[in-house]
């Protein structure tokens, strides 16, 4: 699980917030949720690599990284998680460079401009479709 | 509340079953929903421009519209009402030309690539955004 | 005489004043004008290919089909009427994508920007030019 | 058996025309034939979801359709039914943004530039290919 | 105001026969008219800077300037006057260089392909609108 | 007449057996069929220079030489004869640089995707309708 | 006789001593040359429109304004006289931005990176082809 | 030293106040200062050519012209003087047009957005450098 | 006060003397200058964000990263402390990619060009404009 | 001495002549011609290695490979021989794809659109220039 | 085995003597070469054509065809025999047409810039690869 | 020596193995070799940067940074030592914007798509190079 961006510049909620929002809904759900933030793309390269084989399903709003990092995206592929991309702002409605991710088409999905709820939403998604299995 | 496209070819449910799951969700959050699908682009301008006025918020899956349809994207404008474009596979996986969206940058959000959850999902967070105001 | 667009967003005049407008401004000028609006592209096609035996000129606000809509463009080619475009809003200073009409290059002319005199400037232009052969 | 764009303005035939020729030919195939017209994107879909299942091919001109009609290109794969797209006149001697189809890559083939008579090639190949399985 | 193109090659009208026609409406409509034309980019900025304090509107035909000069666009912008830019010809129906105006955006409006009248036309609009303030 | 491709990667009929299907057909329609073949670009131009005057028409499968040999373009621009191009395989459903024909525009049509019979059609095409003049 | 470029940069003769070989070889050729060299693209321009009556042909070379000058272009149009382009050096060599003319289109012949040969290869070339007629 | 375009839209100081500036931290740096506006590209280029001789250095906010004036940027080059680029707003900030300088590979440097600060850093930056050597 | 490119490649000042060199003008301008040097990312990341809230201004040099970290430009933005991009070297001069800066448009200026003076003139800059406030 | 493209349809003299007129030229200005021509690339290249050590110049009329033929390129370059480009017809004024030439970055020189006179201009260019050295 | 480029341009090695060296490197590997080199695509193209069935591996210099040669292209596809494409300079430090591989996607790897040491790499892992199966 | 990215996923060796094997070649060639793999874009450069004076050759596997790591590219050329980049995959045979590398025209060369073998080969040619001088 992770998120590289601060929220407080995008809605109320610090990231803080978010995280503990996040516990409590994965406790209603019955999964584990463990959040990790980092400015460092290795940082986030080295968490994956690191937590990919515990893990049933990867929540990550990239930042930045969205539009660049290839590294990350080959980091998610060589997971072999199901991930879910999640945006707090419309990247669509911002500046023409935010517009393409070079990670969604290796996602399994992407939430985007729905603030902070869309971890929320993208943990439910994830948690019912590992149950389903 | 918009359906353009068939979802037998992309999950199980059909578009019933999906209105009818939409139908028990919106109950359940005590909001109302009236499902509406078209092949006509005309008619699909038609129903937002007759329901704009009724409506607290938009849920719609534009299938091919998605790419081309500025008429439909002027529609939602008009219609001031927030909206959430829905994709039930994952267009950024897809052909390169299902990558560009004529609408992303004029809704609220994107939900792409999560199945029929995606319209739960969308309908969950338009109702709370809406009940928060 | 197409209309495809509401002008309650782009001026205070209403549609069917703007129609009201071309009517009294037409029998000044010793012309008859017809009116009609669609959301359908399908429509205003039948509506041009019914009508382009009696017509003399056609004033086209083709809104959203402007941008994409060659059907529309083969209609009007295939009509064999001098055709002038209006645009009410001035579409070279909105979204880049506003900035490309494909209708354009087989029209006699075009006018944006001016609002709801755009109308009534090329029914003038039309008339003119007509009487004068 | 879809026919979207008046021949007329490519060739002395009438659509009319056409299709009793075609269905002379269908006769000594020994396949029937229906056929069908319309300025609506929509019907055009909407007929070929009716009568997918009853088919073993479909001929079709897509006249403009043939450059933005993405819907199209959506109904047609979901049809399974093997489709040759036809134009009357040859595409790629005209304006630039007749040269590319939307449609050609899901198509079976394609034959363009040879008037009415691409219709029976079509028909033909169509016809033979079938008998052939 | 400015004409920076020969119209004889454009119409059988000249450029003389052209500011007296814009005279004559101008008398009609109650408003002043000063007429400039030059081949001298530099001559163009100098008069509407020198000018722009008096005049209420500019109508100008910037000719092949239209498609590069930045320094008249700025100029223009500078002015604060509403200005309409025409073209005697339909810009969109010639060469492909032709078809983008750099001072499009930062007109109030644009005439194209209407001959000489689209000078009359722009002088209408801009006197109605300057007297319904 | 011309093919330039190894039709056994492409179907399971040899070249062989295409150009004697061709004489077949040819004998079948009164006309007179003469088939090469070459990896060289200038052993082609050589062929349809040396054989334009006594040809009513020529049947081409270009190839790779359909996407840059514009000598070869040049060559049948030069020989003034009706020219069908055949593609074998639907050149738009493969990669991307094969969308592209130098050749298309300055033939009279284009027949791809529908195997050897291509051929077949394309003879038929040319034969009907040089006896028809 | 336009020549708009400091020769002194790109070969050892001096603007004046190529005129003087140009009056030289017109001076054999039996035709008359006048030459004319400005910074200001209206001058080249006024130059053109004032003297094109008198002309039998234009040896031109525009330098920078090659490759932006519409209005240049539109001069040596409106001037109906044969037109050749000199550039002393060699156009395509450098940089990018250089191997593109707005002129070269509309101009009957083009010559670069013959030096200042090129001048008196174009006053040959325009005077055998006036003497020819 | 040049200053073609009007700083009064992008800062309280006139251009004469800069001008004023300018003399005076020249006299402080122990350098002469000569300054130059014109709206017309011929005029800078003429005071370049007539001034390159006895100038260290130039300080040149290009305006509107930085955007198309190969002209300018010849003259430049030619000039063999070295030059710093001002320009009082952001041009990054700006429309995408302003983004690309057509004279930035060919000065020494470029000053950007700091108001009419840019000019005098570029002559602090042009005198110590000078003096230097 | 970053600078992550090593400047002993781009001048014969190394990054110390840079440094002391900022700190003796800061001294003169009365303020107070840190400075920071990483090869990562994030730490650059990291030192904006942790030292923002008690800087007044920000004169970086992001070296190679000037042209694809969105990511410290999200931390630029997010600083809201005035910044002023420097590069010892004429970025436009040198290879096209390094002709584009993701972080100019949301800079206040960018010096370019003029060595290790750059620094000197940032910091001057935003001392002033500071102290003027 | 290379013309690969057959000027009949492009003037009234056939290759013969035109090389016949250039021997005719050679003997006046003393040197010797050798003349090739050949639809086969490898030919053109071969006959370059063959002959380039005793040759002081090329000329050359490159017809469609001019667009795409980089082993002629190669050819000429490793050939060391002075090389003037020739095209009979202005390519310029033709289609878009002849705008380009591979070529003419590494010839001395390009001389366009003054139809058989233009192998003149190119010989006595080359040989004045040679017998200068 | 095909080596179409000169290697004297870019080495002190010739042809010769690198065919002997691989002749060498073959014998110690076990493995039988023959090398074959012209300026004819065709020629390559027949070669690899009867070649490919006793072949169990390719190292081809493609020289210029590199960029271009599709024909060559399909001849690889077609003889299923896995192939190294070797560059003895480094193509991507080169002109950027030089860039791009036509070849690339379709062969098992690329050596490039190493000189004539590619050709013995190349075929070192061809002969290692092919031993280990 | 680096490797950034998991050959476990591009073929059967462990990096460890890799590095083993390089350094038994290395032993066998006379030379040192030592291994160095991260996550961190910084901490690759920091190593160059720290190890480039005692190195005579870098073999580097950049994985996704050799699409975007500009950074990396100014750190090797700042090395100066010959560089070899290795990719285990063919590069040039998958995803589009993994066909660009903006490393590999400041390298001496590049091997790619002949797995663990590309850095033995690298070793030798590297070793080879540096043992002629």
């Amino acid at each position: 699980m992770l998120g590289t961006r601060e929220p407080d510049i995008y809605g109320a909620m610090t990231l803080e917030q978010i995280h503990q929002a996040l516990q409590q809904r994965a406790g209603a759900l019955g999964v584990t949720v463990s959040c990790f933030q980092s400015n460092y793309e290795g940082a986030l390269i080295d968490y994956i690599q690191q937590h990919a084989q515990e893990a049933a399903g990867i929540v990550i709003n990239p930042g930045a990284f969205t539009h660049y990092s290839i590294a990350l995206r080959d980091a998610i592929v060589g997971s072999k998680v199901p991930t879910i991309e999640v945006h707090i702002s419309n990247i669509y409605a911002r500046e023409e460079f935010r517009h393409h991710s070079v990670l969604a088409a290796i996602c399994r999905g992407q939430i985007a401009g729905l603030g902070w709820r869309g971890y929320m939403l993208a943990l439910e998604a994830l948690a019912e479709s590992v149950l389903e299995q």
